[in-house]
């Protein structure tokens, strides 16, 4: 449907029941155009059904403001306790099923995905890829880790879609 | 705010990925009174974010009509798997997100406590409480187990609040 060369604007998000990183960037082959970023705090002194009606109206003035065509988010990784799933779990069925409702086509990337397509491998460390974020989508400043890592995500799109992002370095180059 | 003896409509959902039971009670004090009670079947084929959103929508029709003022939910257990618990955390998110955005009360029940509230003790057989539900619902019929589920956790709301369920045998008269 989409021609290569065209523009499509991705929201990148890393859930959590804490913080939440989000970034939107315009993709258009190999070309990255920052939009923005932020995280959203929730505060722990409510309850998590108010957090969570919190976390997706946020999401969704994101989503009715800069109308991203798709979202991108880590996929649930494996090993973590069920306690920590389940938690992972709610915000994440929160931000799907309103995803879906807003018409948004979604695509799920593993942690190791993610840094591999950024960073070069799929071990890399918070600071790793908060630099190769700021370069691939040419900030003046670093953005947090968890806007970063929600950029990062965001990238990953252009990465398995398109072509390595732009700006790479000699592993991003290959194509 | 609410006076015991003013009916409140509860609606229970027993939260699943693939089947979801769902019923609407009217408790006032003691007294039950059967609303309406079904299974939400969510197609293995389709994406979960698409099965998520199928729920919301199928959960907000039902909110929409009968306009409950509590949601009574499982609690969250323990002890199951790190994916059992991800795919039911997304499940309760989804829900939990839209009955706060719908205004309603949020009432959790550990399954054990459902099964004591209902039949008398925390180790009940699905049988047992689909035979309680009908008897404490004035049922023609039981219902499927997993809307008997979703049944004995609305009814769970009125023992915690008011009193024993209406119709009670031994146990479910004292008070």
């Amino acid at each position: 449907m989409r021609s290569r060369s065209q523009a499509i604007r991705v929201l990148g998000i890393d859930p959590g029941t804490r913080v939440v990183g989000y970034g939107v960037l315009d993709l258009a082959g190999p070309a990255v155009e920052y939009v923005e970023c932020g995280v959203l705090r929730l505060p722990t002194d409510e309850s998590i059904p108010q957090r969570l009606h919190r976390l997706v109206t946020a999401i969704d003035e994101v989503i009715g403001e800069l109308r991203p065509g798709v979202l991108a988010i880590e996929a649930a990784f494996h090993g973590v306790n069920a306690m920590s799933a389940l938690k992972l779990g709610q915000a994440r069925g929160a931000i799907l099923a309103l995803a879906v409702a807003r018409g948004l086509e979604i695509e799920e990337y593993p942690p190791a995905m993610v840094k591999k397509a950024v960073v070069g491998h799929g071990r890399a460390t918070k600071a790793e890829i908060q630099a190769r974020v700021r370069l691939l989508c040419r900030l003046r400043r670093e953005p947090s880790s968890d806007a970063a890592d929600a950029l990062a995500i965001a990238l990953c799109y252009g990465h398995t879609r398109h072509a390595p992002p732009a700006g790479g370095g000699p592993r991003g180059a290959r194509r």
